[in-house]
């Protein structure tokens, strides 16, 4: 199994890059909600490729078409079907990515895992672009979060070395989270972002790619939230976090800083402001003991570099057995990070409804 | 839902820290296995209370009773079941902890959740104790997965800001793997120890605790297992690892590092050394598209320092509704993270045995 | 949650009688397994409205399109996705079925499900049309388990009072299972079928309908599938029978048949014909402890007559909350039984496929 | 998997016949509750063996001690745990048992499943004692059910070919249902009782056994619990009650009978009595659509008679490969029915909180 995640919603995902649709079902909806179809719109093409110069000049529409679920202009309760055609699927040939083991994709581990039927095409299921269902579910879990009083948004914590600041240090609003969603590049010192475009316009040049970080805050969500030991809310998270493709590292509130501090340090201190328990401090990102205490929950997520550039790289040919040589052609995105945000916002809002709606404190609209 | 992991392995785990036993229920084993009885006391006893001046002077025998699934000295393949009674439970005074929130413990989060009626007496369900029964487990997990070839090892990365040498910077071998779990500080470079043992009798000196890291490997897995998305080799293993108390950050090779890379590095490029497939680096920690690519994976834990400290900290009081000082008195660990290793190693082994299980490439003995 | 199913494969079903479009995802199927289009296309067929006197004049052609998890003819390992088109949705008036909750069917329990927001349309997610993507998956399930050896077919135990044969009186080989597809009216007793066509004549003449009784029999199955307890091969199978909309019975073996034997005569007696190990009897129907024992799972399923009828019914308007009368207009089966039994099928291939794939008795092709 | 069961409560059970302990872990009740303890011993009293001259004399106190998830005499939410000691284990000689597979039990399909290493003892974890953990569950289910309005009884509806009256027949009140868990017969028609007496004594006599069925009623359920298709709550019902052993059938409402009944006969026509919807007959067995209409919930279990019998047997013998012949000796219950009822009550509790707690109709007391 691999494309069933979810206990009270769950949403199964399908597709491949180059083959005739991707898309999602969503089951355990509550019913009766509308959906915002302009804002589902609007996070969809925030994923979308062939926005600007920073992404892959690949065009797609990404017009989902939902086919079941939905009806009068609300939620049926039913399971909510999107499809989404795939267009702009170039009729290239594909035979050397079926024996070239391209470095840093899962090439090799897929054809081990499928015994070589995988659908190699764009990397086939493996492809970032099966993420756009995610975003399609996430926007409407987004949108059920706002009536409960909870904003998700995400910013560029870091291009390669590039540091922006943090949540940590700044006073978090709604508004401030809402508003990343209007900008290609969401960071919070704005002054940063001519360096950061330069960065990702030299490694495009070279036919490199760059790396970096993205920072996540969940606002307004009420304490007691999650469970302890397996269904954490941190590991909850981490497990959808995780299946985004090129992630490769998670932190909650302070993370590995933690691991330097000291106890007195580290853990965040309870005080009554009016009627209101808040902490003082935040080290442990709103969740402790596996359960939310009521702050924001806040955390950082490693994503890699892009596997797919143009320099020459060393690799095997799985059916010669040999080792080969492998120049990657085609469009090629120099970061995913920004492309990646929406999906990690997507799929916190996904993990977080599902939290929600097993616990006493959704509230019915 | 909170006490039930996995696919094809269940482990359903109960108990609190001052109630009367603690314990786990295992189903899906495979039938026929043989339990090294000496071994399994070994892992537990290096998690086990008492055991130093570095750890809380409180004292369990931890003596795991084997009552289901366990018949002729060999597993059964119905659910096996062990039972560890709690025996040092000192009957004291627990009143203020139901009022008073320490900071940094589930006090809070768990009032709320349990809507008051949690067991408090030493962090009742929320107790790193209830960690016992998965060390339990997962010795049962490593003695199968030896079987397979696999040997699984974790050391201590870092104590507060002193780092030792990374996995990545050495030949990891099963010996060197299995030789950590003699030591009481499993350092790569011995040459620390004293200056650990310094940094943690100060901490302990003034009443306050510190955090660490652990690197955890992976050895002798074969390629092809997991799944893209949602079962991801990460996915699977982040949700069991941020269950353990404590976590607060993972990151599978590379990790955050991975984020500054330029693809052309971070790109584990492949060779046949013979028949055999290699990466030249292991940057992705032998998961790349959420299937092992069958070098070792590697990953790193960020723990913070223990909540439980002498000094005096601010806090609430929920029922007086008010702000309040708290001193928590009783016996505390100064630092965790030599204890959090083999629970960390436990929790890895089960969950690999459980991919290997759902996977062809388990091989019957 | 109402539309995923399984343990190794997850079938996800979505749509409504009047929606866009219905469908199916089936994720964990084996990689490699070319699927004979034509042979799905003639089960799907079975079970389409439309094909005779004795169904719905609604005209269907339910033709699938494959749109993920299938590359160069055969099945990738990744979820494979079909969907269904709805075409002959005709755009009637459906105000009354709103507000007159029809006996018998799901009208009322879903108002109060759904908050008033289902699809009420056709019955909606109700409908047994969604029955049609899980006769697509039981196709390719049925095509697997044939190389597995194993060959399932149903026949009409009975149509109202009108008793067939049973399997247990007979000997069931492959040929005869696989002939039942072939027919409208799959009877063991051929003779039967004037005496049956006339029955359902009448009642359709009436305006009112019929019930019946099929037989199942999984022929070929070898022992050691299956678990005690919760997951018996009666528990799994009748999670998923009893999911087929109108069963209300369901029995194995010589069922409540069996209540009223001595205990020495159900105990079916063992014996070797040369190696292989059988019973003398199968009053058990091929399972006992919840696992198979080698011999034939035999199974019936009790299907009530279709809820829409045309005879003026009493019933209750919601939205006046008053008692009122009705008449339900439009296309009605007289029985449902025959077409009924390609989904019975479905269903316990699909379910038989997930405990093989679930046991080490999975022979790869 | 097979020892785990539910959704909102995950219920694990472990143990064998003669094994140390047999138990139960609960997850998910809800906190807060306090438990009748006497009732939950008489409820397992009715299960337990050596009550009367109609069951095996075999003597279990069946004393549970609950271990975890109980504080201050009531629910903490997390994982209640109770373990029941085996006690009245003879310690005989069981090599017979390894051998010749005794015709009706899991003697046969367990040693093929588990590979020669399950417990044989007494049936092992095969054996019907492991259901004694579920009466503990059931009554504590139970009970939680009663503060919701809901009560949950079940009758003989048969021995042999014997019949009681049905719940159809008569008027159901909560009283007659509670009353039922004092008889050891517990007849509707009370006048069979010396009929029923006679029927077991004779069949004991003879070393044979004796099967039967039961009618169970979930009384005050409210209508919108359940779903369309894969959990209908005929689907989670049939789950947990094939999952007791030695039942073979499962009918709701007029279940088998329904097939012979016309449409306008087998539709509940509905009406309004004052404010409350209710139906003029009940042969749906108050689910409709796999979701409740708020009628009674009816349904019939075929039970079989017990495999052990007195009388020689033929058989096969494992090891030498040959035919044998067998008597079973030791304690054997002539029907095993009158012990089944209330392990049927206990999983239909627990599978109706399951659901309950899974909708938004539970009530927080």
């Amino acid at each position: 199994m691999s494309d069933v995640w979810g206990n009270k919603l769950k949403v199964s995902i399908f597709g491949e890059s180059h083959g005739a649709a991707i898309g999602i079902v969503i089951d355990g909806l509550p019913p009766g909600h509308e959906i915002d179809m302009e804002n589902v719109a609007k996070e969809m093409k925030r994923r979308a490729p062939g926005q600007s110069a920073l992404t892959t000049p690949r065009k797609e529409k990404d017009q989902p078409e939902i086919v079941s679920g939905y009806f009068n202009d609300r939620t049926t309760g039913s399971s909510l079907t999107a499809i989404i055609r795939n267009s702009d699927t170039r009729s290239k040939d594909y035979s050397l990515m079926k024996k070239l083991m391209r470095p840093g994709q899962a090439d090799y581990p897929g054809y081990v895992r499928y015994e070589g039927f995988n659908d190699y095409r764009g990397s086939g299921h493996f492809s970032g672009r099966i993420t756009a269902p995610l975003v399609f579910a996430g926007a409407i879990a987004k949108q059920l979060l706002e009536k409960q009083g909870i904003t998700i948004g995400a910013h560029l914590k870091s291009v390669a070395n590039i540091q922006d600041e943090s949540f940590s240090d700044c006073e978090v609003t709604p508004d401030l989270l809402r508003g990343f969603s209007e900008k290609e590049l969401p960071l919070l010192n704005e002054a940063l972002e001519p360096q950061v475009r330069e960065i990702i316009r030299e490694a495009k040049a070279k036919g490199d790619s760059l790396g970096g970080t993205a920072e996540v805050c969940v606002l307004g969500i009420p304490a007691g939230i999650g469970n302890p030991f397996f269904d954490s809310v941190e590991s909850v998270l981490s497990h959808i976090i995780f299946s985004v493709p090129a992630v490769k590292g998670l932190e909650f509130g302070a993370g590995f800083g933690i691991s330097e501090m000291l106890g007195s340090e580290a853990n965040d201190s309870y005080y009554y402001e009016g009627d209101t328990i808040k902490t003082r401090t935040n080290h442990n990102g709103g969740i402790v003991g596996g359960i939310t205490d009521g702050m924001p929950i806040l955390f950082k997520v490693a994503i890699k570099p892009p596997a797919s550039i143009s320099i020459k790289q060393q690799t095997i040919d799985i059916e010669e057995k040999t080792n080969a040589e492998l120049v990657v052609e085609g469009r090629h995105d120099p970061i995913i990070v920004p492309r990646a945000i929406p999906v990690l916002e997507a799929v916190t809002a996904i993990a977080i409804l599902d939290l929600l709606l097993d616990s006493k404190l959704y509230k019915n609209q």
